[in-house]
């Protein structure tokens, strides 16, 4: 299952058979929105707080995503999932409410990732047969843990992002419980095979301004590809494309030069950001594009799937990134470290 | 590998090799404190801040679990840690400075356990070689964030504990890996082996008082101990001890009557808690008893395995428990979910 210094390769084929994807209104108004299985036009969704908010979209996600095979809670093994909030809560809750045993993770926004990995292993190894994996984020509730009340409408500038209000959700099976699932309802889309991941190192270039994440993820992304093209004894175009998560218009310029230095090169659109994809950059003021745990979860879980089901792609990478600073290492003077995690998805028969 | 609804049953024998222990003043006046690798005087060990501190004891414990086995960190496949910090920073620090692959988990004071149980399963299903696991925990850092800045003097209930400054690390590595180091270090102490696991459901009985942690994560460490004798068909008394992680005097008393209610019982000395264990409850003003990730991390990694190598017990189970609240949700007027996850430890030869 290893595979050079810091990747798994699965051969079983661990299969997402289904997602569930949910997100608030700007996303609902964005290039992607069909993609999305649920748009909820309130913020806050008719809870009682920001907090709870965020919470019921991941909920509402797994829900989908299990109700979408005509399966329950208790069909599923492991719960792995993980969000921005402080000691992860809306994955926490949301474990109680859906009474499965469950693996906390963090890796900030690389975490749909992360748990999309771990998951894989886990099939692979015989260590579980389904998996729900997630991750969520929420404007509001990022906003004023991170930031700043929004109340105090404080200006932002050019190289900030906006983060997603979303959650994604997976459910991860065994190739035979895909195929056996599959024989009993015709309508189940194609198989997307989980073959493989690559766990990213923590890379800090000294970057410590908290409004230009882009510039300090981009060399996690850079490294986590390079380390994962190097495991594998593979180049870039050995992808249809590579995606990164939530980089924005500022990390991707980065994270492409970097590479092109390296002698990555790309084919055109064979290299994009989850982050430039999901706004309309042109249209909504989202300064750099998304950002969050959300981004990418809602991103893979909905619009990457549904195009490698059509056989837009056949093999895709998607490497998801995340800062890995908190309010309190900032204002210790910290810079930011970084993570990136990679997981490889192919379409079709493998 | 999966072992009934919630387990996993490793037949390779991960072993832990070596572990790092490190811990404050407080820590080292107690009754453990000669199973501890290293004790600082200082509370803020010459650091700037109290979550730099924290930081040092992981990084300290993790790079003397290295060393005593004439390891280096490039040696080492990946890094699964977690603490209480908002955002895990003290793991994803020290996971900058090791610059080992990085998983990040939480599962509060449960996270000593659950980055066990993964590395047993990495290293069983052949994902790695080597696995460096630990979490940490800082009195000041964790009052402060939870609880009230220490200046304002806040009085306790009996029924608070004290949280443990402390870092547990363990070196985990594959039986063969194992038999490869000790055949050329000859000074390597008898391997501990990694036997099996049982994760966690999220367990909440109402309890919303965050002074009260022992008798909200007491059902929790229940549901996990019954749903581990069940997954693996055992009984009590198929282990020597069952240690749970951080219950004190309260949650100790209640989770021993809920076992007993179900008829699970044990003999003299065979039900134990780690909280109760690091301190000198009589003479060291710790409330209920230790709590924090810190505690069963510096109790398992020092004491128990000391023990185990003594031959004191031959099989142990470790049930670190976790209570999965911030202090946002506990403002929103939330319960507190509660989780733990298990661990078979077996000395000698399995």
């Amino acid at each position: 299952m290893k595979k050079g210094h810091q990747s798994w390769e699965f051969y079983s084929s661990p299969t997402i058979i289904s997602s569930g994807t949910v997100v608030g209104p700007d996303e609902g108004l964005g290039p992607l929105a069909r993609h999305f299985d649920r748009i909820h036009g309130d913020l806050r969704l008719n809870q009682e707080s920001w907090e709870k908010a965020e919470r019921a979209l991941l909920e509402e996600a797994a829900t989908i995503a299990i109700g979408k095979v005509k399966l329950r809670e208790e069909d599923v093994d492991f719960w792995i999932a993980g969000d921005l909030m402080n000691q992860i809560i809306s994955s926490s809750f949301a474990a109680r409410t859906l009474g499965i045993p469950y693996l906390g993770v963090f890796g900030a926004c690389s975490t749909a990732m992360q748990s999309l990995a771990l998951s894989g292993l886990l099939i692979e190894s015989g260590a579980a047969k389904r998996i729900l994996a997630g991750a969520c984020s929420h404007r509001a509730t990022a906003e004023r843990q991170f930031r700043n009340p929004t109340e105090y409408g404080a200006q932002k500038p050019p190289t900030a992002q906006f983060t997603v209000t979303g959650a994604g959700v997976g459910l991860i099976v065994s190739s035979s419980d895909y195929d056996e699932i599959a024989s009993r309802q015709p309508e189940i889309p194609p198989p997307i095979r989980v073959t493989g991941a690559t766990i990213g190192r923590v890379v800090d270039m000294g970057v410590d301004d908290p409004y230009n994440m882009g510039a300090a993820m981009a060399p996690a992304a850079v490294d986590t590809i390079q380390a994962h093209l190097r495991d594998f004894g593979r180049t870039a175009e050995d992808y249809d494309v590579i995606f990164t998560g939530d980089l924005g218009n500022i990390g991707h310029i980065i994270a492409k030069e970097l590479l092109n230095e390296q002698g990555v090169t790309f084919k055109s659109n064979a290299f994009m950001d989850c982050g430039m994809l999901i706004f309309d950059q042109q249209k909504q003021q989202v300064w750099s594009g998304g950002s969050g745990c959300g981004c990418v979860a809602t991103t893979a879980y909905g619009y990457l799937l549904n195009e490698m089901r059509k056989g837009t792609w056949k093999r895709i990478l998607v490497v998801a990134t995340g800062a890995l600073l908190s309010p309190v290492s900032y204002q210790q003077d910290e810079t930011i470290p970084c993570i990136a995690h990679a997981v490889i998805l192919e379409g079709g028969n493998v």
